[in-house]
């Protein structure tokens, strides 16, 4: 017997084994998933794991590490959500979500810092050592909602889009801030004196970390989706590219100090439609579903680490502090959504109601995050201590607001999320009144989110296609892709039903035609001509309302205005307006 | 920056995307891989590398670390192998495989150590220190064919398929014979004195270290069929279970010191049939595109660092040693192919021509596992010397050899590949000639090789497709699962080229069918009922030919005759034959 020599991947894929049959095994009852969250299920296993190895060693096992954490389990699960976001929704609100992350965030961690700070001035709990500096470290850890575990409980509630994504896109991107104010803090814990210079850097620091990762996530991104132009020859490699560009991009990041989280998800949604368009259809299943499996698997792996690494003897519990910690994550987090959102809905049309405000507010979940952000603090007397009310915090958002969160949004009627993707009717809707808010934005001179994303879209068709796409000069309209996937779909279910001879052909079909065409069965009834009609007033005609826009101006005639001309109008239009 | 921090997955990044991108480079021009093979192409790129990091460190470049090799870069290769090989040929000559395998081995082993000790006896090349124990070890690690270097040639020169599969099963299945000697002479080469006893122990390693990895790999092949049983609530993690099962199955052999290319290929071929029919079709295609991309990068890293890892000062050249070495490397594969392949084809009808085994013989390549080999050895005086052979018989095979014998291919006009697939009609001629052959078999008290498939099909179906398939009361036969694949592209094709509703109507293909229905068309033409019959007639009749054998026999009505006397006929028959 040979052990120590495959001792490392042995140990890995047995972890990896028991993760899968884990899940396998919670999927077995059915009932279990429907009450309890999988991310509770995996915990509490972990903390059987933990008790296991305890009782058998007689010592604490082995904590997670946090840079098996950081560099291997996290990057598949942000990838996975950047490259499934959906990104309207997801610009629509960013600008709410960028007020969530970044203020909220920072309100947060000052807020729970500086209470915690007066806790600890109270004599009875003994904890006058704790300095305002490591109470604002502490803060910054545990301020931060922890992406893996929102994800976690929010997959499963179904709530309505624009409330999951505010939640999510906020875990998401809070990464920047939660770097930004950690280091500061912990570089501030090491110096002998703070210059009011330091501080500046720090906020200068925001700025650096967020863009920056935005710009290595796209730089990346797009090297991503010029290389994958080359690759006809040698299918089988494709789905590798989309794995390894994110990959170097989350490790780039990391080793310029910026924000991994932030540069993995601005790489996998800049490549996404261009790889989507030069990779074929089996190799697009390939990088979805390994992708899904993937992050699947870390999340599992990480909830199962995270009940092995609470049983032990890391804690310090100094209850006052602990429970104070919780009180505090909650009663800041509450005040902060409910500040920025009166701000909020004072700019807006569509405004958060307030039992969104309640679900936003309470689904502010710890995870992972903070776990390995507090094993990585540097030693000191009192480290323990912050171990310990981390745990507690985490264990409590995911228990008891994670099991909560169900039947609060069923006992507040919570908007939920539509049971069916949207129709096709629907979607040549949603596109047309957007070229229509385009138009009416360029008109009245207003530089709306409409005029910015004609804009952008002008710049990828005109740029961007030419160089990323292998067959740039047939762009195909998002409804042209869908309604092929339907066809696909479609022929496959005629032939596995052995139906294919008995598929409506040509004429009885035009017949159809004349009589009603429903949404839903658009796929069924519409012949190819008719179709061809369709695609081409979609991409020859709707696609270039802007660029045709001086159509709709009052002031030239069709065809005559050049791009420069046209932005001197919008320029006097808005000076007008003025 | 922090490098130190990020290092280690950072670097696997990059080499694995240089691989890639390598790869990629190779195919945009068409013509150089046509010429020369890429195995050629990708040691080239890592003699250039390796010189790079010569000329600018000025110390050799690292060499392929042989546990990263044998632990990473090898399951993925032979588990592709494994999976995707063709069962039937492999069977069918598994006898002659097994031959080369485990007696050509041998044969080349103890030839090549005794020559080469006679080589050392000659004053003028001052290599009488090297010892027959030392020759025969070099022998033993420089004359197993590796499968990664005849996977790379063979794949696109296209031989005929037996051809194709005696190299190349052999290469697989030598694995048990070079574990055993190789650690047999390794452990005389330390022992003070050897005793009679050790060499027979050594020999009876043969079937332990062989048939272990077979039962290993069945084991948990078995297993990981039956685990897929359960994964129909949570389909994005069934692709993990097939590589997870397959590499354990692979690290445990390994830890018993038995085969793990043995148990990994017993593995897979022993899953495949039921996890196919147990996952998702989008699940296989993940699997199979994943498990061709994974063999694709680690076939491509293992060249590039065998390229790498040439450059240095590891070696000693003593060229008469060397020169020998691939002579005698040359000189005792052909006279072991012929003497083996003269008893062969005693005992067989369909011979293996002489054109046949010349290629056999010099399909004879060398590669990676001979290179991690020589350098796992024990430290000894002249350790440098059997490097430098290595490498030089690695290059020599894969260079000249390789490049040698498509030219030689063409030349000789060795029979080819066929390049469809067969048809239909084809298969189910080869089915019925099978159960035919069964019903020779079994009236005339033969136990052939298709006596044994039947009873082998018979225990499938009657107890193993019950535990281990999820709808074990519906098997597909093979030929109805391959009309439901063609059906299935079929329609893709039709629905991609927009004519779903243009598809032949009912009618319209009945009129057809009473004309002509050519093989090749018949999944165009054959109409759902026509098809129904056909199915029925080869689920329920021809399949169970053997179960109601005894139709066939002299001195039993039909279903009179029980298993047992059954058997006792048999016995009887045979007897009578004798």
């Amino acid at each position: 017997l040979d052990y120590q020599h495959v001792q490392v991947p042995f140990e890995i894929t047995l972890w990896i084994m028991l993760a899968s049959l884990a899940k396998i095994g919670f999927h077995l009852y059915n009932k279990l998933p429907s009450v309890v969250p999988e991310s509770c299920l995996l915990i509490f296993v972990g903390l059987i794991m933990g008790g296991i190895i305890y009782g058998l060693n007689d010592k604490s096992p082995p904590v997670m590490d946090s840079d098996i954490f950081f560099l291997y389990l996290l990057p598949p699960i942000v990838l996975d959500a950047g490259y499934f976001m959906p990104s309207r929704p997801f610009f629509e609100n960013i600008g709410t979500i960028l007020l969530y992350a970044v203020v909220g965030t920072i309100w947060n961690v000052f807020g729970i810092g500086f209470s915690l700070y007066g806790i600890c001035q109270v004599k009875a709990f003994r904890l006058q050592d704790v300095s305002l500096l490591h109470n604002l470290l502490f803060g910054s850890l545990i301020a931060a909602v922890d992406p893996v575990a929102v994800l976690a409980v929010f997959e499963e509630i179904h709530v309505n889009e624009k409330l999951h994504i505010l939640v999510f896109g906020e875990s998401l991107l809070n990464d920047a801030v939660t770097v930004v104010l950690y280091k500061l803090f912990r570089s501030f814990c090491e110096m002998p004196a703070i210059k009011s210079v330091d501080v500046f850097v720090g906020v200068g620091k925001f700025f650096v970390v967020g863009l920056g990762g935005v710009l290595v996530g796209l730089t990346f991104g797009l090297t991503a989706a010029f290389t994958t132009r080359f690759t006809k020859d040698i299918r089988v490699i494709e789905p590798l590219f989309v794995f390894l560009y994110s990959y170097l991009s989350y490790l780039t990041a990391e080793m310029f100090h910026l924000s991994g989280i932030v540069a993995i998800i601005a790489c996998a949604m800049g490549m996404k439609r261009y790889v989507e368009a030069n990779i074929s259809l089996k190799s697009h299943t390939t990088v979805k579903y390994f992708m899904k499996m993937w992050s699947s698997v870390s999340d599992t792996l990480i909830f199962i680490f995270l009940g092995v690494s609470t049983i032990g003897e890391n804690h310090e519990w100094n209850w006052p502090y602990i429970c104070f910690t919780v009180i505090f994550c909650l009663v800041w987090r509450a005040l902060g959504v409910l500040v920025l959102t009166f701000f909020v809905n004072r700019f807006h049309v569509n405004t958060i109601t307030s039992k969104d405000q309640f679900i936003i507010a309470y689904g502010g979940l710890r995870g992972a995050i903070c776990f390995s952000l507090v094993f990585l603090l540097p030693d000191f007397h009192r480290k323990k201590l912050f171990i310990a009310a981390t745990t507690v915090v985490i264990l409590f958002t995911v228990f008891i607001q994670g099991m909560t969160i169900r039947p609060l949004v069923d006992l507040l009627a919570v908007k939920r999320e539509r049971e069916s993707a949207p129709t096709v009717g629907e979607q040549i809707h949603i596109r047309f009144l957007d070229h229509l808010l385009a138009g009416i934005e360029d008109i009245s001179g207003h530089w709306g989110q409409y005029y910015w994303k004609d804009k952008l879209e002008y710049f990828n068709s005109k740029y961007l296609q030419k160089i990323l796409l292998r067959e740039y000069d047939q762009p195909k309209s998002s409804i042209v892709l869908l309604y092929e996937k339907l066809e696909r779909k479609h022929a496959i279910e005629l032939a596995e039903a052995g139906q294919l001879g008995h598929a409506p052909s040509h004429p009885s079909l035009l017949n159809n035609n004349r009589t009603a065409i429903t949404d839903k069965k658009l796929e069924d009834t519409l012949n190819p001509d008719v179709l061809e009609n369709i695609q081409e007033i979609l991409a020859r005609n709707l696609y270039r309302i802007r660029r045709t826009g001086p159509a709709y101006n009052r002031h030239t005639l069709p065809g005559e205005a050049e791009p420069v001309e046209h932005a001197k109008e919008i320029l006097i239009l808005r000076h007008k307006s003025l």
